[in-house]
Formats: C-alpha cells, sequence, structure tokens
C-alpha cells in the first residue's frame, strides 16, 4: 500500500546560516529561524522564503528543513513519519487503550480485509499515486514516482560544493505495518492470531534454540545478490523514462531486471507478510530525485543493494517465496503469476505468528515476555538515540570536511604561492632555492584541500550509510513492539474475558500459549539483529579507520616532501 | 617619544558570525556588520554594543575589529597605525609636497630641537604617559606601561577556549621617525642632511660592495643574546610591580637584568638614531596585558628575544654604543651614564646618513636612485600585503583549529564511545570485542581533538610569530622609503634652487653626493633584509612542516592502533 500525504502549508527551519549576497535577491538566513517556503520550484538548488519580518528573497535549499504539514490521506493509517520525528512516541501512551473494547466482538477473518481494499479507488480518480488494486496490470502503475526526472526538490548533492547532504534522512523511520489489510482499527489487532481459529497457511517457520538464545533457522547457504548496471528505459514513446537495474543472486548467478517500483511492490509484500514480526526497513526514498542524475542513480543503486542484502542476510526473507520469485523468477509470465499468487497471500500481518513453530522451547509465562519485550524496546530506543546522534555529527563533520575546511587549506596553500612569487620578485640573488620549496609548500596544501574534500566519501560515506541503514531498521521495532506490546496487554485481559463469558478458558490458554510464540518470534529477531549488528560495526569501524589511516598516511607524506625541498641551514 | 592618542569614539567591523544565546544579554551579530562598542569594560571577553537597529547586548571581543577614530595628541606627529590600516597610504600622495616651499629657508641646528623639547610637559600635567624629558630620574618614569596588571582589555588569550587571538596586532606596522627632535615639519625633512655643513659626528658606517650588490659592514663573531628568567619586582612598598628579565649576551655571557621600559628606552633611542635609515621594528605591543599573567609574561619575552635576535643581527645596530651599552653595561652607574650619553647624542634622524661612507662605490645618478627606492617600495609594499594576508589565515586556521574543529572530533568520540555503551546493555553475548574496540576508537577520537586543540601552538604559533615580526618591520618601511622620496624630491629641485639663489651649485653636487650615499644605505638595508628573510622564512618553514608532518604521523598512528583493535573478520 501506498502511504500517501499533500503537502498543504510549508514551513522550514533553518540548519545553518546563509548570508545573502547583495542584489542577488536572496534572504539572510540563522541557524534555527523558521521561515515559510513561499516558492518551492525556483530550481537551481534555490527555494523562495520569507523571514518573520515579512522580508522575502532566495535561500539555498540545502540550508533548510522542511517542516511537512500533512494532511492525510483517506488511505493512509499511520503518519509518514519524516526525518526528525520520533516514531517511538507512538507507544508513549498505552498503545493497546483504542481498541481494548471491543476487539472481542468483532467478526474474524481476512477475506473481508481483501474485499474491502477493492473497494478503494482505482485508477479513474484519487491520487495518480494510490495504490491500484493487486490486480492492476504492469503499465498501469503510475510510473512518477519511479520517473528520474520526477520532483526536483531534495537532491543527493553529494557532489555539490559545501556539501548539505540530507544523509539522514534517506530511508524513512517509519515502517508501515500492512494494517490496512483488515478494515476497521480492531481487526488488526493481535487477536487476530491470539484466538485463531484457523489451521496455519503457509511454509513452517521454526525457531530453534540457540547458544545467545531462540534463533531463526539459518540456511547453509547465505543468500546474496548484486545490484548493477543501472539501464535507462523508456515507453509511451519516450514520454516516460525509468531506470532498471539488473540483480544477480549469488545462487542462480542469472541476472534478473527490476525497476525501483519493483522493488517497492517486494518492500510492499515483505511489509504486508512480515512486518508484525519482522522489522521490513523502508526502501530508498522515492521522492529523492534531482539535479544530478548520475549520482542520484549511482547511490539509488547503491542503497538498493544494501537493502537487498540486508534482506538476503535474513534467514525468513530470503527463503520466502515472495523474495525467491523477485529474484530468479524465470521469465515475465513466471514473474506475473508470482506477482498475483504473493498479492492473493492471506497470511499476513499478525497471522505469520501463526506459522512460527519454537522446536523444543518451553511456553514463556507472561512476565517473562513482558520483560524481554521491554527490554529490546529500552535497547532499540537507546540504539535509536545513539545512531542519530552520529547521523547528526556525522553530517556536520561532512559539511565541514567538504566545506570551510578545504577551503582554509587552500587559502593556505595560496598564501604560501603568494608570498612565493611575491619573494620571486625582490631582485635578489640566491632567492629560487625558497620560492621554489615555497611553491611546492603551496601546492601541497592546496592538493590536501582536495584530499580533505574527497576524503568523507571514501570513509564517512559507508559510517553514515550503515548508521542510514539502521536509523531505518530501528525506526521500524516501535511498530514491531508495539504488535507484541498490545498481545500482552490482551493476554493480560484473558481472565476478565473469561469471566464475562467472551472468551472459554481454552481460548486463555491458547492465548497464552501463542503470546509466548510471539516472544521467541522477537528474541529470535533480536538475535539476528544483534549478531549483524556486530558484524556491520566491525566491518564498518575498520573500514573507516583504515581509510582515516591512509588519509593522515598520504598527508604526512605529502608535507614530508614538501619539507625536504627546503634548504637545510 | 611615546606617541599616543585618545580614542574618542569607537566603531567596530564584525569579524565573525555571532549567535546570541537567549536570556544571556548578547546581541547577534553577523560578519562584515558595523556596530557601535557602549562600553567597553565589561570584562571576561566580552563587550556591550549597539547595532544598526539600535539593539543593545554583548558580544564577544574576539568576534569584533575595533576601528579607532583618533583623536591626535598634539605630541604626536604620525598617526598611530592600528592593525588593519595600511601605513603606505601616506605615500600615496607626494610626501614631500607639505613642505617644499620653505625648506631652504629654515635655520639649521639641532640644538634649537633640544631646547624646544624641554618646553613639553613633563609630570606634572599633561598625560601620564607623554615623555618626560631625558634626565628624568629613573624612579620618575611612568610605570603604568611596564606593569603587569595595566590595562585590563585586549588578553593573549592563546590559552583560552576558542583562542581568537589577535595575532596579527601584536607589532605594531608603523616605526615612528624621530622627528620630534626638530620642532617644525619641515625641520625633519632630509634637506637638514643634504645639506649640512657641519663634519659629520660619531662612529663610520661603512658600506662595501658585496656579491649582492652594496652591503653593511658585517661583524666576523655574530652577536647574539638570551632573554630568559622574567622575575616580578616591586616598589613603592609594594604599591607598584615590574616584571625583570634577564638579558645574557653571548659575547660576555654575563647577564643583565632589563625591565620592558629599559627596552623601550632602547627601542627610542635606536629609533631616533637610525630609524631614518634602518627600519627599526616597534616592541611587542606595550598595551598588551590581561587574564593570564604567566602566559602574557612568556609571550613577551619570546617576542622581546624575537626583537633582540634580530636587532643583534643586525651589523649597525648591533655595533651601536648604545647596544651595546644595553647589553653589557658593567653597573648602575655605567648605565646612567651610558644612558645620559645616548639621549645627548646629536647624530640623530637625517644626520646618521652623514656617518654613513661607501667604500668605492661610484656616485650614483639621481635616476638610478629613483629606481631602486621605486623598486624596494613595490616588494615591501607586496610583501607586507602577502605577510598580512598569510597573518589573517593564520589567525583563521587557529581559531578553526582550537575551536570548531577539536570539538567535532570530541563529538566524534563522544557519539562512539555512547554507541559502545548502548551495544554493552544489549544483553547479546559476545559483545565486549566490539564494545572494547569502540570505545578505544571513541577515547582516541578524544585524544585527537586534544591534539588539534593544541597543534596550532607547536607549529602554526611560529610561523604566526614570524610573519608577525616581518609585519612589524614592513610596516617601517614607508617611512624609510619616505625619507629617500623626500630626499629625491629635494634634489630634483636643487636646479631651480640654484636660479633662485637659494643654495649655490656646489651645494647641488653635495646634496646630488649624499642622495647617492642614501641609496646605498638603503640598499645595502635591503639586502640585508632581504638575506635575513630568506634565513627566516626558510627556517620557519621547515620548522612548521616537520611539526606538521608529526601532527599527522602521530594521528594516523592512533588510529592505526584503535583499527587494530576490532576483529578481523
Amino acid at each position: 500500500m501506498f502511504t500517501y500525504a499533500c503537502l498543504v502549508s510549508t514551513q522550514a527551519q533553518v540548519l545553518y546560516d546563509f548570508a545573502a549576497e547583495l542584489g542577488n535577491n536572496e534572504l539572510s538566513i540563522r541557524e534555527g529561524e523558521t521561515i515559510t517556503i513561499t516558492n518551492q520550484n525556483i530550481g537551481g538548488g534555490w527555494i523562495e522564503a520569507k523571514n518573520s519580518r515579512g522580508e522575502v528573497g532566495l535561500v539555498p535549499e540545502d540550508y533548510i528543513e522542511v517542516m511537512k504539514m500533512l494532511l492525510f490521506d483517506a488511505f493512509c493509517f499511520l503518519p509518514i513519519t519524516s526525518n526528525g520525528n520520533n516514531p517511538w512516541t507512538v507507544f508513549d501512551n498505552n498503545a493497546s487503550g483504542g481498541f481494548s473494547n471491543n476487539w472481542a466482538a468483532q467478526p474474524e477473518g481476512t477475506e473481508t480485509g481483501k474485499t474491502s481494499s477493492n473497494a478503494w479507488p482505482s485508477g479513474g480518480h484519487g491520487h495518480p499515486q494510490a495504490y491500484q488494486g493487486p490486480g492492476a496490470e504492469d503499465d498501469e502503475w503510475d510510473e512518477e514516482w519511479d520517473d528520474v526526472k520526477s520532483s526536483g526538490g531534495y537532491a543527493e548533492s553529494e557532489a555539490g560544493e559545501g556539501g548539505a547532504i540530507n544523509r539522514g534522512g534517506a530511508h524513512g523511520s517509519s515502517m508501515k505495518i500492512a494494517l490496512n489489510k483488515f478494515p476497521g482499527f480492531s481487526k488488526s489487532g493481535p487477536e487476530l492470531y491470539l484466538l485463531s481459529k484457523q489451521p496455519a497457511k503457509g511454509t513452517k517457520l521454526p525457531i530453534y534454540s540457540g547458544e545467545v538464545g531462540p534463533v531463526w533457522a539459518y540456511p547453509d547457504y547465505q543468500l546474496d545478490c548484486v545490484v548493477a548496471d543501472p539501464k535507462k528505459g523508456s515507453k509511451l514513446y519516450g514520454l516516460k523514462s525509468y531506470i532498471e537495474y539488473q540483480v544477480t543472486p549469488t545462487t542462480t548467478n542469472k541476472p534478473v531486471n527490476h525497476r525501483y517500483k519493483h522493488f517497492d511492490w517486494l518492500y510492499e509484500r515483505l511489509l504486508e507478510k512480515y512486518g508484525s514480526a519482522i522489522p521490513i526497513p523502508c526502501l530508498p526514498d522515492k521522492q529523492v530525485a534531482g539535479r544530478f542524475e548520475d549520482e542520484f542513480i549511482k547511490m539509488r543503486m547503491e542503497r538498493l543493494q544494501g537493502w537487498m542484502t540486508r534482506m538476503c542476510r535474513h534467514p525468513v526473507i530470503s527463503s520466502s517465496e515472495v523474495f525467491q520469485l523477485f529474484l530468479s523468477y524465470k521469465d515475465e509470465k513466471d514473474w506475473k503469476m508470482g506477482k498475483r499468487k504473493a498479492e492473493k497471500d492471506e497470511t499476513v500481518g499478525v497471522m505469520v505468528f501463526s506459522t512460527i513453530e519454537p522446536e523444543g522451547l518451553p511456553d514463556l509465562d507472561l512476565i517473562e515476555v513482558e520483560q524481554k519485550c521491554e527490554q529490546f524496546n529500552r535497547f532499540t530506543r537507546a540504539m535509536d538515540d545513539g545512531v542519530k546522534d552520529l547521523l547528526t555529527i556525522g553530517n556536520e563533520h561532512w559539511k565541514r570536511c567538504t566545506g570551510p575546511l578545504p577551503k582554509e587549506y587552500q587559502r593556505i596553500g595560496k598564501a604560501f604561492q603568494n608570498l612565493s612569487s611575491v619573494f620571486t620578485s625582490s631582485g635578489y640573488e640566491g632567492e629560487a632555492a625558497l620560492t621554489d620549496a615555497l611553491t611546492a609548500a603551496g601546492k601541497t596544501y592546496e592538493e590536501i584541500a582536495q584530499m580533505v574534500a574527497e576524503q568523507p566519501k571514501k570513509d564517512l560515506h559507508f559510517l553514515m550509510e550503515t548508521n542510514n541503514e539502521y536509523k531505518g531498521l530501528l525506526g521500524c521495532f516501535p511498530d514491531t513492539v508495539g504488535v507484541h506490546k498490545a498481545a500482552i496487554e490482551k493476554v493480560k485481559e484473558a481472565d476478565k474475558l473469561v469471566a464475562a463469558g467472551k472468551i472459554t478458558p481454552s481460548d486463555k490458554t491458547t492465548m497464552s500459549k501463542r503470546a509466548s510464540t510471539m516472544s521467541y518470534s522477537l528474541q529470535a529477531e533480536m538475535n539476528h539483529f544483534h549478531s549483524n549488528r556486530i558484524y556491520d560495526y566491525n566491518r564498518v569501524m575498520q573500514q573507516y579507520l583504515e581509510q582515516q589511516v591512509k588519509f593522515y598516511e598520504m598527508i604526512a607524506e605529502k608535507l614530508r616532501h614538501a619539507h625536504s625541498q627546503f634548504t637545510t641551514m
């Protein structure tokens, strides 16, 4: 499902000071100031804005952060969490309070949900980006969000000077759990699974007792894939253009082609099916597009690769039918049939827990379940804070390294060279040894300036990307944890419900057992998260430090050479 | 003579953006803005100022540059050139124009000047810092400017955080040529020497033809001295305190004690006697004092050392009677007698040229004299610009290296350590290897922050000090060159004066010959300047680059160690 929101009014927070140049119709802004955007379609990286004193002028879009005032679309259940908002706040109140009165009275059945989704507008009216139903043909999919030239707003201006890069915002930080399969909010609650009388459908997902606790069943062979070779394609006689990526799984080594919208389709399927049990991180932001096409495509590809690798590493995801289809469909017919099948999957939402089978693990009591849930919640919150902090600091460091710092080295270099040419003009004999060395030293500092400016792409970039990925992952946990908390609340109410005759004592036992299964699922997922986290941070820190060492060694080497050119006295 | 000026109105130019913190009575200012200082006596590095919108608040004094509106004291002949002003502009108009009409009509004789100087206020009234006559006793010398606690204004806040150091302003950039020995401006002109009938008095200063052109007579032994061991003394029952420095010449190796005011007395004597021929750089700023006594004393001593070394290196200065007296007086009586003798010296101002004797060098014609003068003027102007540029850039780099940059490394270090402690809280087994390495990496970045902040003192400091010294030296050249230009103008007018019967044809020949002597003096001085410049810049650049290499090598080494602590995978 595509969540969608209209932008009704736009204010922006000023991130960095900007001093207007006279005569350029620019507006001076100060960090922390709030301005109103009056025209977003200026282009060239500029936006027209008005300050609180009513002065209007151009400001660089990289210097501000738009505060979106969202008018939620009727088809959107969860707010689109924009960069900087805290998805965790959703759970600061008791999440289960909203639907605890009538949950047991609702009829079951996912079919109702499916039917209801067909009642949504498809094609003829409504938003162009609204979901058009699972049966819609490929060609009917809206191309807008896949289009290279779509919005001119925020650009991945990594190549741009001064480099204000919105690295923190590339991945959305909240997972949109597919509650919309079940119209009526109460329907989507964990009670659907806790009290389900249906036999479990679909592949079983066993959980074993491993060294670190409950773990998923890991395959012998670790799947991976390569996302490469982006090619521009077009349709409608060239009116619409898109980028197709080549995805090659290490299993078949046979490449398949996918457009961004196919990745998005996969994301939606995984979210719908596994989102209650497994955090499915958002894809790289679809709104991102802009001036530097090649840079943008490269960045999106890199991020799609990161996303795919993460999915490949997940034992449940990587072995799922829909993921296998995506990676290794034989032909168009195979793909279309598989797509339809996946879209008709009924074991989605909380029902995924019905396929989870803890093998030889004792049932957990509610206190233990609650403790584990709280522990994970605390940890993921704390890590979310830590990661965001690092991203903020990294972003500032990036800006300094690509902006003022190399400019300063460049000026130092120029000053030495300038002094050298002044000295050359002295007319004094025996000047050449000094002036040559001074010029060389000046050029060295200019080279260092260049190195400094290019360094973040070599080290900080990967540190930022990894943390960005984790920010996206961690942003999914409030939803995942929320489902568990809601389930715990349900089980706590079981005695009252038995007393009121709404459920049987046997139902209560089932609920408790199923909450235990959910907890094993959460624990297995956390253990998966932890082992990946340790691997990822070990790797990225090593990579970062290795590049940093090389960087400083190279500077030292250059300066040593510059030093050697001066006459020893 | 002490030049003196009253500050009547004070505006300031904003050098850097400063954002006021709420509730602190601060005022936000923008780079380039002009503000009016409303209270300079706030202390603690703050100044109260008003912006163009009439808003009043505190601003950090390091962020602004005061534009002094000077009301010249009646005893002051030349403007005190404040930091940033261009002393060269004095010579953009024809310097000789002002006194070309009546110069020849004035009676000669330096004695008149001496007498007239006695008419100046001495002690009882007038400014406390005004010159009190050469015969005044030691105890009558005003102590203010020698006092450690004197003014609380600008401090050498090298040790302070954020470190905006007014490194560019430590030496005044204009030499105050002792024109005041000869009351009436025209009296001080070069004509005094050009047409002097008196036999030359005092030690002869020969100029020889060297490899690079005319050169001073260099001694076989290069004099040097060590300024060390500052000791606090007091007088008037402890009411007045001062610092006494130990000065040990390499010749006698016998230390003598001098207070700052003694150095200043020496400076005044050298300026008076040699200032027309040799640029005598100002002493380290006497107004400088402040919060960090030890730092200040250390810095002043370092700069006095630099000044003394430069004087020692000059063949004319170092062999002069007054300089020898200063370095190696036997006892108090010897010192006082020598002082009085020096103060009675009549061969001062332009008359110093009468003692200069080009040995075996042919007389130069006026065109050649003029060309040389123009060449030196161009060069010293260009170098002055280059040096000031480097100082500005160095100052900004210093601020970045002691302010925002280490703060950023510190934040990176803290973020890594914070992430490490979050990871520790995961409850997941096998976490320790990563968290230990991550903590170590974090600490490494904190150490790097410290290194970055301390580095400027190890390298940039000497580069800045050397350039600062040269700024001071170069600031004297406009005066020196001015004297020569004025002499050239006089010689050019000689034909007219002969025609008008004001001088004889023989006078004209003498004038031309003496202008040639002045040119040889200037050439010898420029050659001295050039050879010292080449030596100094070679040395300081080597020192700078050597320290820079060490710095980057040490960072690389630290990071290599941090890297090694991560698990190889």
